[in-house]
């Protein structure tokens, strides 16, 4: 297929590189070419340098978020949580009725570490894509874990570990779930509509005093369920 | 030992007839003594009325909230959230420096179902409580999961997921552990000092929607790590 993979950070390469051994059509959008690949320093996160990652990933398209989305059936957002929105509705043209993969996080970092969320409880980023974007199909999903495990389960417990999905849209879901499957995903579930996102969310906060506790990134949960009922 | 449990709920109910059952001294703590004892109806929470309860755990001593603390070396606090500072902070000089397992959560449930928080994100009810009995050492710990499985986690695949505990005195984490142990607990987690309750308590809105998604409440979560490095 051909997917676009907005941000050019950890999760959209992690994502974008993935999605390209798979077999898929994928381009990075990011809001200006010329800037991004002119960036010789590592980012804030510290991160290589895109240009020296995408040294080593010719093949994945770089074009701007505009391009990138129009281009595409599916557009993934691994966009920061707070230009998320702004993004988004900027070109909601080109992302149209397609179905939008929603990976972000509202974290605000305003307040030092750990991170709190710029929103919470009563709303999530989810819920705000989906009302800014109403023709568009978010389906919530990756958010609860580290990039390089969302593409690649099953380095962790043989993928014995559980992926959440939320989102309005039935078929969306489904095709998404088929591209969590490709990735090595069998755990997945299904958590119900886009107000759902809060749960995967608020989740948050736990993952980072856990990060901070482990020291590792490489973790995530099981939904341990009773065998004789489910 | 001597154990407190304040509150007649599920959850108070499930820790008193366990701590009885392990040989401890149990009593519970309850607003109005006659009161409680007088009910003949289902709770609004569907559970027995108390008295029926009580016949079938009459080794169970009942009590009021500051008789039931001062008496006890360990108080476990089960009540509902929105009223657990203002009746903790009533019997503080019964409480004094005791451990108190605050096993409460801040569940809203004024705008219907599933509920929000009415702390959250950059608090949380643990480090309210703490905040308003300072000498009291706060041990956050059961708030993630339903009452029986609190109390009995080997009932769920043997016992194999998790239990986050969170607070600021390390002995009196040590010894929550230990009864935690007792209850059948082999995977507990301590998160850290007490504002790492934000995590578990946070992580309700997700627990809410599984127990939605599943429709049974006797689940959990198992942190899955990296089993190489850990």
């Amino acid at each position: 297929m051909r997917i676009a993979v907005l941000g050019t950070g950890m999760v959209g390469r992690a994502h974008a590189a993935r999605l390209l051994e798979l077999g898929h059509n994928v381009t990075i959008g990011t809001r200006d070419v010329t800037g991004t690949l002119l960036q010789k320093e590592k980012d804030s996160m510290g991160n290589l340098a895109f240009s020296k990652w995408h040294n080593g990933n010719n093949l994945i398209n770089l074009a701007t978020f505009a391009e990138a989305a129009k281009s595409a059936e599916i557009i993934f957002n691994a966009l920061k949580g707070d230009v998320a929105v702004s993004v988004l509705k900027s070109i909601e043209t080109e992302i149209n009725e397609k179905i939008l993969v929603d990976i972000s996080n509202p974290l605000d970092f305003s307040n030092g570490m750990p991170p709190t969320l710029f929103i919470s409880n009563t709303d999530s980023l989810g819920e705000e894509i989906q009302k800014a974007l109403p023709k568009v199909k978010v389906v919530k999903a990756f958010n609860t874990l580290n990039a390089l495990l969302q593409v690649n389960p099953k380095q962790l417990a043989e993928g014995d570990h559980t992926l959440f999905i939320s989102g309005n849209d039935e078929t969306a879901k489904l095709t998404i779930k088929e591209i969590a499957q490709s990735y090595g995903w069998s755990k997945i579930v299904d958590l119900g509509d886009i107000t759902t996102a809060r749960g995967t969310e608020m989740y948050l906060p736990l993952w980072l005093r856990l990060w901070g506790k482990l020291q590792v990134s490489n973790f995530n949960i099981k939904v341990v369920i009773d065998e004789k009922i489910n």
